[in-house]
């Protein structure tokens, strides 16, 4: 099947997937696990095949190791997916309701958006978890793992498109994509596709936002700043400054980037080049660098290491830092560390970006450690969703009017006048 | 200036709006409304201008009158800018409050979406409203209006701009671009512009949809619906269709298509047919022009025609009503005329639009008439915001976490436990 017609077919499981009740799709979540519990051992056996192809391959050993679908991750899975179950439905619920006139009522109801194209790199996972978070929100899902995990991957579709065909969630709304060729003929299916969701390396994310119409719900660079003010505590921005560097150098929410107030730095950097002193290889301009020994710095301060590197650099003040953040960050996540309320305010005002914390690390941007339960990703864009992203970021709204033959020429003659009074109500008509 | 350095400027102002407080921006928003009033002459003598200018230009008739800026008019946007100052600020409202653990508190806070492009044709009210509409919900906004109107363009941004820099709001926050040169180059700013919005044809939205990476809120086409149900009043359903259709037929939310169900169309055909003999030309599908004479209809049915035209079609019934929206309409607004609850519910449900209707006018779907207020424009897109956007249209949120040091490393080695607890309470720091 083409890539159009898988599409189409997606787009008109949408419109019926869009009607189906939260017993429904909790009742196909939990046929997902158990299938994929009763299929185990193809799984182990498709994904050993990949594993395989890919070591004669050469893969490089980080990928393979993203690759393993093993046992426990099959576990972890399902007991992803059964939390999932377990969450309020995001679909059908009343944002607004609004008496315009007696008995003409406006409800503005949550719905599904519609078809999202999925994109991700070598982690087979990333296809259960996208998926059950599409059917739970109601949408359909094109989805486009990497080559090297083609074997788990179809293994894994097959599961959960039968699965869900067994519980009568409409043919069509799960589809795998396995070509190159197929991803550049997603990205031009804007008629039928309404959201791409890439999850890979930046040069990937960017490259997905640079080649389509089609909105794009995620982020590339993850460019995190830690500012040091004045009155910081040492010991605690020392904690924080390590822990938002080191305690996971790869995720996006790692600290890229430190920044240290002029009269803070001769006590602090010291303390914490003793602190990290081995381990992580420190950046700095030349201020930085008349305090503690340093790799000197190229004037660019928007590298995304992803390594235990940090760029440092001395700022004259709060101003100061909130400017190099607006500028050089990619409006991830930024924290200050300071024992000044008003600081701390300004500073939360004025950065732009999703993530703005006071007194602790920029690691917690983070959809379980916010508490979501189910995290489609983190997103830097500044409409529809910003910051992590749980399941409200697949779902939209319509607005649904139940009159009784009201017409507009009624009110523009003023033999009608609006009431616009708020219901309080959820919408009444039960449509399941 | 050139493009890029106006853009720059408009993304410092916007920093600094952000942090603008509700006083501050409904008394820069007075301000405005004064100096309109103080400036008429000059207004009026520029607006004459370019009328002279437009209509030795053979500008048609329709446009020379949207392009009619006068006391009446300047009065009405006045009247607007009072009520939209009256309205709630939509920036710094508190969305989520959760007590991660201990001392470490996250809080969802609106804000604005950063800067905003606004394309709009011949009508110079646009400018006013779009610009205080933006400066309400703090975002800085770049303008590029029609030529023909260039004269009454200039002195009303220089109004706008002076009043509200003698209101302390950051210069640079709206601008004026004068040619289409400037337009192509606005569309390739997406570094610093964060949303598009187009006022104006079709045509001209559809050119910006497929010529820019920033994001577009607005709507191309309006081919909306009416479907006629077997158990539908026809004298309701004649009321409803001609409003629907003749209100105003050059609205986005007029009826373009009527569907009827073959077991009322023998009733109901004749009475529509008398209704607006003479009014309206009917084009119709061969079964329609056993009943009633009208125009043979082409095989389209997806034509706008924004005019005194109805298509109308007979369907086998509800669902292949529902195929026939989906698969033919634009998604702005459709309804249903029926006495069946089940019925209207399952329209509601399963037509894919922003507006959905049950025994009311697809007029309805319009900002005023839901009492939003302000109207930014009606909005067809699948993400951030569907059907009549209001000021809410024009914020995103930010986390904030406000912490004593707290890190993850002590969560990931579970020596600390999230607790996720709903705290109920708004954003507790002054940040104005």
């Amino acid at each position: 099947m083409d890539m159009n017609e898988l599409a189409r077919r997606a787009r008109d499981a949408s419109v019926r997937l869009a009607g189906a009740g939260s017993e429904l799709k909790n009742a196909a979540l939990g046929r997902i696990a158990a299938a994929l519990k009763e299929r185990q051992p193809e799984i182990i056996r498709a994904n050993l095949a990949d594993r395989q192809r890919s070591e004669r391959d050469n893969l490089p050993a980080p990928l393979l190791k993203r690759l393993v679908f093993d046992e426990a991750k099959i576990a972890d899975i399902c007991d992803g997916i059964a939390s999932l179950a377990g969450l309020d439905d995001p679909v059908g619920k009343t944002l607004l309701s609004t008496e315009l006139d007696t008995g003409l009522e406006l409800y503005k109801v949550t719905c599904p958006i519609g078809v999202i194209g999925v994109i991700f790199e070598s982690r087979p996972d990333a296809l259960v978890q996208i998926s059950t978070l599409c059917l739970k929100s109601g949408n359909s899902v094109l989805l486009k793992g990497g080559s090297e995990a083609r074997e788990t991957n179809r293994v894994l579709t097959d599961i959960i498109a039968t699965a869900t065909a067994e519980c009568a969630i409409p043919d069509g709304w799960i589809s795998l994509l396995e070509t190159r060729a197929d991803v550049g003929a997603m990205l031009k299916e804007d008629k039928y596709i309404d959201l791409i969701i890439p999850r890979g390396s930046n040069e990937f994310v960017r490259y997905i936002m640079d080649n389509s119409r089609i909105p794009v719900l995620g982020h590339a660079d993850g460019i995190c700043h830690c500012y040091v003010a004045d009155d910081a505590d040492i010991a605690m921005a020392c904690d924080i400054v390590a822990d938002a560097k080191t305690q996971y150098v790869a995720a996006c929410n790692a600290a890229e980037t430190l920044l240290v107030h002029a009269a803070a730095a001769p006590a602090f950097l010291p303390a914490l080049h003793k602190r990290l002193a081995g381990k992580v290889e420190l950046i700095g301009c030349p201020r930085t660098a008349a305090l503690i020994p340093v790799t000197a710095a190229a004037d660019d301060w928007s590298t995304e290491y992803l390594d235990y590197k940090l760029a440092v650099k001395i700022v004259a003040g709060l101003d100061e830092a909130i400017d190099h953040i607006n500028r050089h960050g990619s409006g991830h996540t930024d924290a200050i560390v300071t024992a000044d309320k008003a600081k701390a305010a300004r500073f939360m005002q004025y950065v732009d970006a999703a993530n703005v914390f006071w007194n602790c690390s920029t690691r917690f941007s983070d959809g379980f450690r916010y508490g979501f339960g189910a995290e489609v990703g983190i997103s830097t864009n500044k409409i529809h969703a910003r910051g992590p992203v749980g399941l409200e970021g697949l779902v939209i709204y319509k607005y649904k009017l139940l009159g009784h033959g009201q017409i507009v020429g009624d009110y523009a003659a003023r033999a009608k006048r609006f009431t616009h009074r708020p219901l309080g109500r959820d919408f009444p008509l039960d449509d399941k």
